[in-house]
């Protein structure tokens, strides 16, 4: 299974811990190829190896190449949203995972789209379990 | 011609009174769906008259009826993203605008886009002559 993991880059780096966590326990279920969101190195000013047009072409082939999308979504950003709407447009598999409490509530466009799962966690292992539920139900 | 503006609603209300701004300036050329995201009155907790799913399927279908969508891109937010990658996807011309000199470097799935026009601004005369140039080309 090929697993596309959105996370917040340029819109802010606050849960940049946990989507190495979330990136780490999607391995168990195949490859993921947007890796570099959950990198430390990586700060909120992004990529410095590629021009933009370099790193929109190649997230969107990977995008299309995916079979699923995971997106952390506690973080306002333009994105992710982005990127869960194509893959909605392209019938891809959407789970959206968002933290209880946040400063942020949710967009209306993420909580009120029907052709996606969302799941509110307040800890990993409430994540994981999601995850299982969400995988395990595609494969 | 009708056109969907998008602006952050919950990712934050910064930028509302430009939101406004840019939407009596695009009346200039036909219908805005969308004119509740320059209301003042609406902060960044949203609607509180409709459900998610209401405001969800409210917009999708004003964004299908547009002829065109046009983007205030300073704030983060998933909203405004989800709503261009929907756009893209079904072929609309989108006219993204960002204000120079934010804090936020803007996403590279909006600035490495190439099915979209991206202009930086830094007041509301240049937003008007870039909104001139774009509508103007699509008619």
């Amino acid at each position: 299974m090929k697993i596309y993991f959105a996370g917040s880059i340029r819109g802010g780096r606050e849960y940049v811990e946990l989507y190495q966590k979330i990136i780490t326990y999607l391995k168990k279920f195949g490859t993921v190829l947007t890796e570099h969101v959950a990198d430390r190195g990586l700060s909120k000013f992004g990529e410095n190896i590629e021009n933009d047009i370099s790193i929109h072409t190649r997230d969107m082939e990977w995008l299309y190449l995916s079979n699923v999308l995971v997106a952390e979504v506690t973080t306002p950003s333009l994105g992710v949203g982005y990127e869960i709407g194509r893959a909605i447009e392209n019938n891809k598999p959407v789970l959206c995972l968002y933290k209880q409490g946040s400063n942020y509530k949710l967009s209306a466009m993420i909580a009120g789209c029907e052709n996606l799962t969302l799941n509110e966690y307040s800890n990993i292992e409430q994540v994981q379990n999601y995850i299982d539920d969400f995988l395990n139900g595609i494969q």
